[in-house]
């Protein structure tokens, strides 16, 4: 984090026509965009919507409560301008932008073989950070793909421990019989792989979902680019806690957008210590969390730019 | 509320390109504004962000961190677009108009006195009613005015009882010299008028704050003209509470903003039901919570108004 610029972002918000603290997280997300940004006078002007799609070899395992060819009409849906993202984005002026992660070959199901070789998952991860080449200050990470909050879970219960009926959710609407086949799907996932899952690295790899390595990837360059990142929900998060797990230092610059009502999100976001900007209630995934929080991180920036400051204003300070 | 426009939104929502339930909160706001808009197509298309301004008797206790000239100097920032509520409102393309109700004449010291007679409250109420006369489909509440969280402790140590310092907080930044004073100034005022504290319109007058008497007026002149009403704050909140105490069907149409830093608004919120929409830790007033909100009530409306349908998007439904 750029401390000169944290430091500027203070010393403006002082000066500031309102009580020092009073906008609360609005105040820290200055901070925040202009720590990561690198630049005293933090921007919101490019702010981007990346959404990945993956296809997952697990949902033979009867996981899910859509069929898997709806990733294919979905990706349709989101270029026809037809899904809620698409009007999330509307609604802020945020750049939306879909990636195709070889949606007609599903990676291996998890139960049985690895998600990914080696080289498939070192190419989506590259995939992903190329992801942000054409220019953003402000990136979110979302993702769609049936069956990913199974494999996102089986990341989890592989990383922090724990029954795998703790991480599992409902997904997209599980029936009762549909999530017991969705926590046999993660332990028989867990027990196939269980001498591999001590690196961080291999468990993507292993447990995978092309969208979780790809925004592993996009998480990364993020960072080297000076681009704050805002997470999605309870997918998105797992490509944060493998960074995390390799060192927590990697994803500083990531802020969590919405607490998703899947499954276990709100321990998973408490153990990378990120607490959420907004809890509607959602468990959309395709970057709606992370959108909505944009406008929220938006807003945070123009009120730091453009409020007036007390001697401009003519407004009394403080008594004491 | 208008149940066939509930149940058209409903009918809606089910059909469009999501799993039914996974926009959370969204779909509880389209409903919400079906509702009250009293239309089976809910429309953000004017939404207005309201800000009443008054100045406080009470002031002289030193019960604020800031001096009363603030007032006046507020009001001037507004209108040159400076202050914290003028980003949000352009961030989110909301209109935005502020009401100077007699700053230069404050009212009586609550301590000591009435803050309104009968005939000011009801002519405050009366000016608030008209403030939505321009047309709008989406309300706002807030307000401005130093020494005004010391009126809302008040009035809500007057309705739900309880020790003067469970209501009172630091508002803009007291110190524990001032926080004494403030809650010395709430239990002189409960002293002063317990022989009148049964009738909700009663403690209005009497504890007042003309922009809590504004607010009230507000939000029952939107009830009647069908516009649904996002409450700001802890001191908005304050105008809902005594409408809530007359009848507590009287604010079905508003929904909570945001959940304030100051006092006890978390316990104020949860004794009229209602959940906020948004907790970022916040305590400036001037609408600022509320605006962030109509953020997410935009979006909500959009969503639901332009999302397609699974036949329009030719998107598979679930499998069960």
């Amino acid at each position: 984090p750029d401390e000169a610029a944290i430091e500027a972002v203070r010393l403006r918000d002082r000066q500031l026509t309102k009580p020092t603290g009073s906008l609360g997280r609005l105040e820290w997300l200055a901070e925040w965009l202009a720590a990561w940004q690198g630049k005293s006078n933090p921007t919101v002007d490019r702010p981007l919507v990346c959404v990945f799609a993956g296809s997952h070899g697990v949902t033979a395992k009867g996981v899910s409560a859509y069929p898997s060819e709806v990733n294919r009409q979905m990706l349709e849906n989101f270029a026809a301008g037809g899904a809620a993202i698409n009007q999330i984005c509307a609604a802020y002026g945020l750049g939306f932008k879909v990636f195709d992660l070889a949606l007609d070959m599903p990676t291996g199901d998890i139960t049985e073989t690895e998600a990914m070789d080696e080289k498939a998952c070192v190419a989506t991860m590259a995939f992903g950070m190329e992801a942000i080449a054409g220019g953003t200050d402000l990136l979110a990470v979302g993702e769609m793909g049936i069956g990913n909050t199974t494999v996102a879970a089986a990341i989890y219960t592989a990383l922090f421990g724990g029954p795998a009926e703790h991480w599992v959710g409902r997904g997209t609407g599980l029936d009762d019989e549909g999530l017991k086949r969705k926590v046999a799907a993660v332990e028989a996932a867990i027990t196939r792989h269980r001498d591999h899952l001590n690196d961080p690295l291999e468990i993507l790899r292993r447990l995978g979902g092309r969208e979780v390595a790809a925004i592993v990837g996009a998480i990364l360059a993020a960072r080297l680019q000076r681009i704050p990142v805002v997470l999605d929900g309870y997918v998105a998060t797992a490509a944060a806690a493998v960074l995390h797990a390799v060192h927590p230092s990697t994803i500083d610059h990531c802020v969590a957008g919405h607490l998703s009502a899947e499954g276990a999100h709100q321990d998973a976001l408490a153990r990378l210590g990120k607490i959420p900007l907004l809890a509607l209630g959602m468990r959309l995934g395709e970057g709606s969390g992370a959108a909505l929080a944009m406008g929220v991180v938006k807003a945070a920036a123009a009120v730091h730019r453009d409020m007036a400051t007390f001697s401009q204003a003519g407004v009394s300070e403080r008594l004491s």
